[in-house]
């Protein structure tokens, strides 16, 4: 084993993150350098080994990020620069892509070859034997360098099918320029969970000096299960991206493969006593990415630990955790009892518990407050995801509360005129408050509809409930149900407020997507002034 | 073997889809009786062997899909009814659970019994022993009554890791009872690719009478590869769902178990002739269930065989499939070349090429026109998903299209009065027509206010563009870009049309929600004037 690897306790996985250079290949994902930054950082503090930050040369962004990770201090994960060998027939010396990767100046690089006499022959249009002389001097003068040389074996899987003993090659030239670790990559994504394991088994055997890793993709659904696979072969380094990203369907999910590895299959990792970090560690890279998180991630997503009405939630109430593979806790994600379709008078007394709301199943109300809120989701309201509707609702239906404000009217103009570039919108809304006789009438302009409304709103509210100026919105979420009516179909609106203190989601639905953001923004009010005059 | 499962070649793998009972436990996803009734047709279109419609007695959604299946002849397909063994202390014979399950009058009944102790006390409150009547007993009450039966071992994993022997005398109590298969479920999903491996093995090598099926969750990651391992272990059944839907992160997702057993490994399935109508079946259940199909779905989605510019686009272009792990239209999928980020002239070239047009990637007007496209990128639009705008830009860059029309402006009046109910929005567009003198100005109300600005755009477009009368909105999404400055931020929009023979996306953004999807519209009213036009 070479001396690099050797500050890893001798069993412990290796994980190689990917997300900032391979994770941007997918669609519709793109970091700044700033962002790339933030992230790195994020993943140190979790404990990562190695971030791969991305392939200097070719775009400016990526060596603007080795520029600005020089000067952040890493507590443990070493910083890669990803590129390929050298050309065919240049030297080393002379070759451009090497003298970038050089540039970046980071402790790590880690360089791509060619294990597939396909891609060898077609695609470098070169011979099999320069090939191996490309990838031998390539590694050979990094080193000479001093960068740990981590060598990525492209196709490997493909070429190993095609013709085991050039594969095989490819690797002893890595091997011999002095490289780390020998990754074995399924570039396209194709392979089964039992070659992996037959192949990765193979080359361990074969390899016994050099540490071996494997960089996978999910084409098949497989990600995850083929680099634990190549793990249990005897690979030490998974290489793969938060959250799955990647080209086309994704990279091996690291955020899948870590609670497998670690809570699992009790492999030791850098980032075992981070775990608890694992959800918000998922969402921040998605927030950064744009990306809402999805909901059906295995381990962090928001359902990963939902149980429905009927026999599941039943049980999960009856003997704690015997519908749950696992405590959710330790992966920073917690259980929930979902109300909606099957919902009954039990999971609403569960979820308004939570709240710290009293509620009796078995009162008269409850029926009513079932059918009412039933009614309501018909519409399009989602109580699942907003949770600040769902408790003025409760409060609104069991407590009688009187209403501390009541909508009379509201008009919203908003013009475009594009000779004088003209585009503003501007609400007037009228409120009537309780315990006030008059009408409050305001007017807000905005950008755009909603923000206008939200503006006239509060001004409305002025003096009266000065602990609405506390409000801000912090999101707002649009979709459109029954898809295929155009224009006219159901609007759902989902907004954020926050108060500083805490955040809190609200919904509204109606034909109208201003109608619909008002209700959104009617209940996040309500919600305030519920919860701090109560 | 039983006679039941005779039907099929000896070794071939029988597909159960659990889309419309076990699917249905999915967080937001519920389908009407006249829906599931769509689907099986679908489903038995393409193959499948087993459709378990759902559970009568839990609503009565259910009971009435059972009602309204009997009416149709399904080519292949066999219906299952869903539910559970016998209650403790009861017989069979006054038992109204299994009197429901008769009454749903299907060839199949599935039911499901307890496997681990721990449920059999804690949850059901029962004996060891009686709990092994129930199944026995269950079992051999609907054979009685000619139903072909399967049996479900729930948390078969599970029980089998606490007591394997236990677990082993339910499986040999529904095989006593007269099961056509004795199915293992992993129904909290927890478990690894290695053990479902290992314990189906056992569970075969015991039981060489009866065959064994699996039935596994995503919550790993790992449901399609242990869905898999348990057919190389030699089950010859697989449970899931279409697209994966399910509980918390959902069911095994068959739309990828079937291409890998049939594509990859070669089993012979009922569906192989159909495999091409996977990408389609997958849509359809999608689009009744409401959800966006998800590019990233291995095999099935839009960014599965989706390249970015750089090594791979310009590989793929040159050595046809060197970067995909088989052919797209196996699956009924298609190559895609993405513009973003990356994009490059020749990206664009391909991209126009597929469209039709040629343009020259070493062309002056290349250079702006990368320029032009990547600023309306950071401005928020997306090409990506709005071919018919990349079109129109393209029409507009390359060929100097006149343009032929112009917004001379807008005005949008979204009321609402409470006590009178009143909830209108009126439009007032002006547009300049080429080749007209005058303004043509309009007005036109709706429930929304794009609805509106859409009828109001056409009535002012009126005799003098005919064919705009043959649009029509089929779909309309809003995604909020920026998230975390409230309603001020970027709205996204992308807008769908329709001309009757053929569909198209456009995009637009803007701060503006209104002005964002008059941007949508306005692309959407070009492209039917080029197209047509040309």
């Amino acid at each position: 084993m070479n001396p690099e690897s050797e500050m890893y306790p001798n069993d412990n996985i290796v994980i190689y993150d990917t997300t900032l250079r391979d994770g941007t290949q997918a669609e519709g994902i793109s970091f700044t350098a700033a962002d790339k930054v933030l992230l790195a950082r994020k993943m140190d503090d979790f404990g990562v080994d190695y971030i791969e930050g991305g392939w200097p040369g070719s775009n400016p962004r990526d060596m603007e990020f080795f520029r600005l990770i020089r000067n952040e201090h890493l507590k443990h994960a070493k910083v890669a620069a990803f590129g390929s060998t050298r050309r065919a027939g240049t030297d080393v010396e002379n070759d451009i892509q090497l003298a970038t990767l050089l540039e970046a100046d980071t402790p790590v690089v880690t360089i791509f070859g060619k294990s597939w006499l396909l891609h060898v022959e077609d695609v470098l249009g070169t011979t099999s034997d320069e090939n191996l002389d490309m990838i031998r001097e390539s590694v050979e003068f990094l080193k000479k360098h001093g960068k740990e040389v981590v060598y990525d074996a492209e196709h490997f899987f493909d070429g190993f099918r095609d013709n085991s003993e050039y594969a095989l090659k490819t690797l002893e030239a890595a091997s011999q320029g002095g490289a780390s670790f020998i990754v074995l990559c399924d570039t396209n994504g194709g392979s089964q969970v039992s070659e992996i394991k037959h192949i990765v088994g193979e080359v361990v055997k074969t390899f016994k000096n050099i540490p071996v890793g494997v960089h996978c993709h999910n084409d098949c659904g497989l990600g995850v299960a083929v680099s634990i696979a190549g793990v249990e072969a005897g690979a030490r380094m998974v290489q793969g991206t938060l959250n799955g990203y990647g080209e086309r369907v994704g990279n091996a999910n690291l955020t899948s493969i870590i609670p497998n590895l670690s809570l699992k299959l009790r492999y030791p990792l850098s980032c075992d006593r981070y775990l608890k970090g694992l959800k918000d560690l998922s969402n921040y890279v998605d927030e950064l990415a744009h990306r809402l998180p999805s909901r059906r991630s295995p381990f962090v997503g928001k359902s990963a630990f939902a149980h429905k009405g009927g026999v599941h939630a039943n049980a999960a109430k009856k003997v704690s955790h015997s519908y749950e593979h696992m405590r959710p806790e330790l992966v920073g994600n917690e259980q929930r009892i979902l109300l909606s379709d099957m919902a009954g008078g039990s999971s609403v007394e569960m979820k308004a518990r939570k709240m710290g709301i009293e509620v009796d199943r078995k009162s008269p109300q409850m029926k009513s407050f079932l059918k009412h809120m039933k009614e309501l989701e018909n519409e399009g309201h989602e109580f699942e995801n907003a949770d600040a509707s769902f408790f003025v609702l409760l409060h609104e239906h069991f407590f009688d509360h009187e209403d501390i404000f009541e909508l009379v009217s509201y008009r919203i103009i908003s013009e475009v005129v594009r000779d004088t570039g003209r585009n503003i919108s501007e609400a007037v809304v009228k409120l009537k408050l309780s315990g006030e006789k008059e009408v409050k009438i305001s007017v807000a302009e905005s950008t755009g509809p909603v923000g206008a409304l939200d503006h006239a709103a509060r001004l409305a509210f002025g003096a009266h409930f000065p602990i609405l100026k506390e409000v801000q919105l912090e999101d707002y979420k649009v979709r459109i149900l029954q898809t295929g009516q155009g224009t006219d179909s159901i609007t759902q609106v989902l907004v954020k407020s926050t108060d500083g203190k805490e955040s809190w989601w609200t919904c509204g639905a109606d034909p109208n997507i201003i109608e619909a953001s008002w209700e959104a923004l009617r209940d996040s009010f309500r919600y305030k002034l519920i919860k701090d005059g109560d």
